[in-house]
């Protein structure tokens, strides 16, 4: 049985490390930045714009990089250059999803895929703590410079989701499981959605 | 080692015979009804008044039975009756925490042993259609007063949580696991909570 795994996570989660170890686990394709790569191939935009667009809506580069492009490209119309980027990013999603199984980590992809009845949903938060060791030893930050970039790219993934779905980022009703990667760990909490996933896959 | 599963839930989700079937799997105690009547005896406050009271902050009836209890007893003082009633409930669920492993439903316990470290908050959601069908076949009522009485109960228990903690009720991040009920079914996801508990018990 076919089955799409969305994952929304908050900042320092470790929810991009759990769906890729979950697709790993359930030996399925993993669309991250995958799936950026691919829009770009798909439909024949530049890497830059999308890499600089994913998922934050909002920011000053954002809004530049979206004036330089309207002048160089046939995308304007009716609708914004945003709604657009959108919806393209949607005609994807449900390409990919189309083919079979995957994980595929942020982008909406939980309410582009919500009438479909073989996607589970899970949002992957952590205790604040564990965020910010995770976020400081990645980047080689100090605890307060971590706290600034969750806290802002948090934001920007809150409003990017709220704004195109009528949900809320975060709240558990939007999702059918949410797990704090602290409590049971990246390993424990992997093999939990596998277990859960191979569960619906015998339905 | 000893375990406190806290359960918050939306109305209708099946939070409580979650609560009630895992507490039997782990064969530790359960306090729903039993923690007020609890209360009630250790307090000498009247059953009438906690079954009222019953996370229902700011009803009518609520406030009427407070007056008139405000009357007969010696509750009052510098604080609020609700405030003394959730302080006395606090102790009652924290020396219910000392005695050793259980299940609390409800009642703000996830925020009022915050501070413990062996505590597991749990959230349990159901979609609106699964909990329309399990609230109208239990109370032998149609559909849309089903809705009715979910909305209700569910704006009161938000009501109560977010007034007595610093944290929004159905939130993910004020919750260490969320689960959608109706996804896994009752009993898989008791199966679930209890292989989650079961790890944790181990560290």
């Amino acid at each position: 049985m076919k089955h799409i795994i969305t994952i929304g996570r908050e900042h320092g989660s470790g929810g991009r490390e759990i769906g890729r170890k979950l697709a790993e686990a359930l030996n399925i394709p993993f669309y991250d930045n995958e799936l950026v790569n691919r829009i770009c191939k798909e439909k024949g935009l530049p890497q830059k714009f999308f890499s600089e667009y994913d998922e934050r809506k909002g920011s000053l580069l954002y809004s530049l990089i979206m004036d330089l492009y309207a002048k160089d490209t046939n995308l304007s119309g009716n609708i914004s250059l945003e709604q657009k980027l959108f919806n393209i990013q949607s005609d994807v999603i449900n390409s990919i999803a189309d083919e079979g199984s995957c994980v595929i980590i942020g982008r909406c992809a939980d309410y582009i895929l919500k009438d479909r009845k073989n996607v589970i949903s899970v949002f992957i938060s952590a205790d604040t703590d564990s965020k910010i060791k995770r976020v400081s030893t990645r980047n080689g930050i100090n605890e307060q410079d971590a706290k600034t970039k969750m806290k802002d790219t948090d934001n920007k993934r809150r409003n990017y989701y709220n704004y195109y779905t009528n949900k809320k980022w975060g709240y558990s009703y939007c999702y059918d499981f949410c797990i704090k990667s602290n409590r049971l760990g990246i390993e424990q909490t992997v093999f939990t959605l596998k277990n859960m996933v191979d569960f619906l896959g015998r339905g």
